[in-house]
């Protein structure tokens, strides 16, 4: 087993490279990614290649702020950047036995307004 | 070190079960919470007790999905549900020098619509 924190370090400095040869290198043949927020799907490593490489074509660029890992799972929490505009993504990823990237679920949390019900307990920043 | 996985995990138990004094003995005393999306800051034990037991008074309840660890690291993808709805929170954590939580940041991302320009490029779930 490949050490997990490593494989997602390499698939995000492959993504920001836009160096798909080597992210397809980290992925296993039948990788699923998940998005739950918009709840859509990608099997297998090939529609998951032709998805980032074309379904984000944006100048973006992202970098690393945690990765964890811890046998087979890592998380990952990065900052992308896009047309002067940041914002967070969060991903876990589940490793197979060969330590390829079997399983991606993507969060990209909005901005949002405080609820006045918690609005005294917090400060703002 | 304690070991975060182990930390994390306690942390959400005593959360579920409303067991502050469990909950309070996790966390370092200069405890420090942020939520990026509204931007909000929590600063100190107390503070942040204060903030859980009296922010957040629903009928909550919340099932782990995941929680990785490394190191002083962890993160954790919980499934909360309340009043018949689910979602996904995620949080980071980094741990002191004695196995206490000193740094928690976390998001609630919440549904939202697929973009038109990557939708043949996705199935639905």
């Amino acid at each position: 087993m490949d050490d997990a924190h490593r494989v997602v370090a390499a698939y995000w400095a492959a993504a920001e490279a836009r160096d798909w040869d080597t992210f397809a290198g980290l992925l296993a043949e039948q990788v699923v990614y998940e998005g739950p927020q918009t709840r859509e799907r990608v099997r297998g490593r090939a529609a998951y290649l032709r998805f980032n490489a074309e379904g984000f074509p944006g100048e973006w660029h992202l970098t690393v702020q945690r990765i964890v890992g811890q046998g087979p799972h890592a998380a990952s929490w990065i900052e992308m950047s896009e047309a002067g505009e940041r914002y967070p993504g969060l991903c876990f990823f589940d490793l197979d036995a060969d330590g390829k990237i079997a399983r991606i679920t993507d969060f990209w949390p909005g901005p949002c307004e405080l609820p006045a019900s918690r609005a005294h307990l917090v400060e703002r920043y």
